[in-house]
């Protein structure tokens, strides 16, 4: 089904690899250096060398930080995957903007500049057609109002996916500063999430899906039931692009546009959880260098959150059990980035401190 | 060797019982109705809860948080059981004084007011007398110049040992705020962290010590055979203060009262490591309900931690193989605590956001 999609609609931001011999062997001889027994602080020198290798520098400073909530609905919330009604994705939005949702609280909490991005909600927050700044906080690009039910057809058209991705291309090309942390909201999106991984890892589906909001018990079996003919409908689409648009969400579209054009730019993008972690799966199967930029905050509840962490190796920050979505995981993680760029930056080395070494 | 020990020397502060079910369960309620699917925030729920029952109230505030580091230097650390010089403990103060410590670095991102307290250190910081205020962060609370050699005899008097317990709640006393965080330091302290732990919990002695500052190998072999043998010497030594005299530390000793007068003024305790952890273990074998006023903010590399976690049930905040000690791990976790007061205190309700409920 290759519809009206051309390969030159799609233009993606070029990624260099991140790791850089010389530049992490100097980077550990600091560490190494600082006036603490060598690798006491654990992940967060790990993560200070990662710090130093993006911004190519051994005085990391994270400056501006930008926190990207994209929100869409789900044709498939239709089917009956969520615990939630699809009212629920515009009643957060209108919440997030209202500053009472948990993203809204941990983003005031550690001064992070919060844009929700209207991807494709079925919902008019501002008139269509409407400039930026009519709402603050919000910027609509929405290629549709929300996805087509993936259970009969693509979720999205090539051209609509396509869009969704530059998108955030553009959004972040606009945005200051040198971090990214990624956000969504979409009653329907961890089961596109799900639909995604285990396309992608060629997982089965009953070890990608998850509660969700809350759906356990046999509400679970049908969504997973629901699943399955999903990736069945679409059993020979197998190229990244490809099942994006066909079962994906025009949020994780969006971010997947965020994800590759910030790593461009070598900024720090912070992952949050379920959804923004495949929507990093989809990036780094276009490119897959973004991975390298990439700080993963928290290991969710979502069971299949573990799979593709463990595909990419990663070791996240936190693990306390959330499934809140919203870049709420992102949020909570942020000091401690902050703290192992402070580390590199302004902790005493032994001889500087005159302190003896180990004997 | 009851000495020169007598019960009035240690009067300990009275600590209420945190739990109050009613409260519990109206904060439980508080949280259920949040903008979130129910416990779609994990731990940071029931910390949320906890905080808001030693805080007593719906909209707990953290205020003017004071991070705790004592130190004190080790008389069994002349038997090799460091990877690190006893002039260590000195050197390290003074980098905490000048800032370039992992803790200095850390309070400082996180506006934590730090107070350095030499509680025994084998060294004049300022002249032996002189008053507070001669080395802005520093304060000099010591009963002795470190402790003797817990191989040959007890590490402190009883009267040395109760001195520094009133001397960490007399700290307490005259400080602002609401919450403690506690932190150490002190070449050879998991070494009486081990041996403590060891004998309050029963463990063998292999599975509480640690690689501490890096012994391992043979030097390992060596620490553990040197605790056993501390563990013999004192063998009939069993109650918690005695124990703590025998074989503790001076830091230790001072974070016990500081932990305990802490808890009787109702705030919160945010632990460290395992220093911390073996002092608040000796504090709840002197006043148990201490513990309900702890927050355990990380899972060290410290064999023994995990074992203490465990008799206390806690979950701790983070786990990123830290075993740096000085307060960094709490300093670390610390906005994770102001993020669980942020999400009870800020969070919008459903039905005050206007947002669907699960169907």
């Amino acid at each position: 089904m290759p519809e009206d999609f051309s390969d030159p609609m799609l233009v993606l931001p070029a990624i260099a690899d991140v790791y850089d011999a010389t530049r992490a062997a100097h980077l550990q001889r600091l560490l190494d250096n600082k006036t603490k027994p060598r690798g006491s602080l654990g992940r967060i020198e790990a993560l200070a060398l990662q710090l130093g290798l993006i911004l190519q520098t051994d005085a990391p400073a994270l400056v501006q930080p930008q926190l990207v909530v994209c929100a869409a609905d789900h044709g498939l919330a239709a089917r009956g995957v969520s615990a939630y009604p699809p009212d629920v994705t515009w009643q957060m939005v209108e919440n997030f903007l209202a500053g009472g949702a948990a993203v809204s609280v941990l983003a005031r909490q550690h001064g992070l500049a919060l844009t929700i991005v209207d991807c494709g909600v079925r919902h008019d927050f501002v008139p269509p057609g409407a400039p930026d700044g009519q709402r603050p906080g919000l910027v609509v690009r929405k290629p549709a109002s929300g996805t087509a039910d993936a259970s009969t057809g693509p979720a999205m058209s090539h051209r609509q996916c396509a869009e969704a991705i530059a998108n955030g291309v553009a959004l972040v090309k606009a945005m200051p500063g040198n971090v990214v942390l990624l956000g969504e909201m979409g009653i329907g999106n961890t089961s596109a999430a799900a639909l995604l991984v285990a396309r992608l890892t060629g997982a089965d589906i009953a070890d990608c899906a998850g509660a969700g909001t809350g759906v356990t018990g046999a509400a679970f079996a049908h969504k997973v039931g629901v699943l399955r003919a999903v990736l069945h409908h679409h059993a020979g689409v197998l190229k990244p692009f490809d099942v994006l648009a066909a079962m994906g969400g025009l949020e994780i579209a969006t971010l997947v546009g965020v994800a590759l054009q910030a790593a461009s730019e070598r900024r720090v993008i912070v992952v949050d959880g379920f959804i923004t972690t495949a929507a990093v799966l989809v990036a780094s199967a276009l490119v897959p260098a973004v991975t390298g930029y990439c700080v993963f905050s928290h290991r969710s509840d979502e069971r299949g959150h573990g799979r593709v962490l463990q595909r990419f190796g990663a070791q996240p920050l936190l693990d306390l059990g959330l499934r809140l979505g919203e870049g709420s995981g992102a949020a909570l993680a942020w000091p401690l980035v902050l703290s192992a760029a402070a580390v590199l930056r302004e902790m005493a080395s032994f001889e500087s401190a005159g302190v003896s070494q180990a004997v």
